[in-house]
């Protein structure tokens, strides 16, 4: 890109998304994305039209990955400006304010504005630490990115389910040592879980990330799928991750067809 | 074995545990043990000592196989007569008297004649299907060992915790398809999940059966291990599995040690 047609701030930065000529503004001081949003946007279930919700959607890679996949209109939802602003600037640097609307707001009120019901499509990589816990990060943005500081997971799952249709879709990636905390807060919201695969960062090693795609009052029963081993050795990705970065961008999805109106 | 010291009722044979010199009498009409029961035995966390339970016990295998990991007592508790009479043949068969004892028993009352609290480790291999789903098998036996007939995946959870203790261990093999449904039930009955395994039959596919361990009280956070794969290919196991059949049995809980204490 020779010339960016938005402005960057201090210590930010211009990476290539690998896919679609896609490009987006990161910065280690505030937020970069993670190959957890990565792996989300390849597994969940896109719908070709309609719309799609992403909410904690940071600098909005979520959304920009989206735009590659399917023609629906995709909001991106984040709670602090500055990061609400950086998402704003990625649709821009992409050209896609036509697909793609990002707004600065908090999910547990956003269904005042936009409605219930209304997507067919929710996804979120919510905040994985509960508050107080771990090495809450000095930062102020990247902490709200890794703790609950402004939303609980009660409150991720609600706000996933007032937004989502019945029979739409909320998919999640999150750690596997919450898992029956996650399935729990999904029930409780009649959000239930219908493909689960966990992530393992070797062969014979304990999952550190599980993506789950639940239906608004689905039937309940749910598929396990194949593990996604990341890394084939030390240092070399795995041929499904190399895909996923540099290939094929649905590799993860391959069910997607199928499941169109599953329940 | 030249004399066998018990008799076979019609149809019954004996197979090789193939581990310590370990007999099984079985029956197609009536009941054989799975591969589930048998990855159960060697999943879960055995205390060296103490009193373990096992539920649903069908023809005995898995306190016949958890006598070659500990020196526990173990009972065995099985509601239809006579699976019940076959599992007591199978623990004289092997000369076990002193330490399994079988009990003709509804597990949903169980807690009457031995109280509660009492186990360190209860184990269970439940029916998996619901009663009245899929094709149930016209034999009493087999369509009970399946379906729901006797006892809800409530009534399990429900008895796993009124026989272990607090800090005691709870482990079940199950299909993942109701993964959901089973969390659900071990939280009610403050069954913490620690442990989860999934079992996928070959590389690339989804899994057919979980693993699960909790923790009576335990504190909310979940291990996910590494998947176990059961085929390398049409026919041949996987090393692991070869392992768990023909080799050493605790390959399975390399864990065990660490988590004595865990709560």
């Amino acid at each position: 890109m020779e010339s960016i047609p938005v402005k960057l701030q201090e210590h930010e930065r211009v990476d290539d998304l690998l896919t679609n000529d896609l490009h987006i503004i990161q910065s280690g001081e505030v937020f970069s994305f993670s190959m957890d949003a990565v792996l989300l946007s390849r597994f969940c279930t896109v719908p070709p039209r309609g719309k799609i919700m992403d909410l904690c959607t940071g600098n909005g890679v979520i959304p920009l990955l989206l735009t590659t996949r399917t023609k629906a209109n995709i909001w991106g939802v984040e709670i602090q400006e500055r990061l609400a602003d950086m998402a704003d600037r990625n649709v821009r640097l992409n050209g896609l304010e036509e697909q793609v609307r990002i707004m600065q707001g908090d999910l547990r009120t956003i269904h005042e504005t936009l409605g219930y019901g209304k997507f067919d499509l929710v996804t979120v990589n919510p905040p994985y630490m509960k508050a107080r816990t771990g090495d809450q990060n000095l930062n102020p943005h990247v902490a709200a990115a890794r703790h609950e500081i402004f939303c609980t997971l009660d409150d991720v799952a609600a706000a996933c389910s007032r937004l989502v249709r019945t029979g739409g879709k909320v998919a999640m990636v999150h750690r596997p040592s919450r898992l029956v905390e996650i399935l729990h807060a999904l029930s409780k919201y009649r959000l239930e879980a219908k493909r689960i695969r966990f992530v393992h960062p070797r062969q014979g090693e304990e999952s550190n990330m599980v993506l789950i795609e639940a239906i608004r009052d689905g039937k309940p029963e749910v598929k396990l799928l194949p593990p996604l081993i990341v890394y084939k050795n030390n240092h070399e990705y795995c041929e499904e991750l190399m895909e996923i970065y540099y290939g094929n961008r649905d590799s993860l999805s391959s069910e997607e067809g199928k499941e169109g109106g599953e329940r």
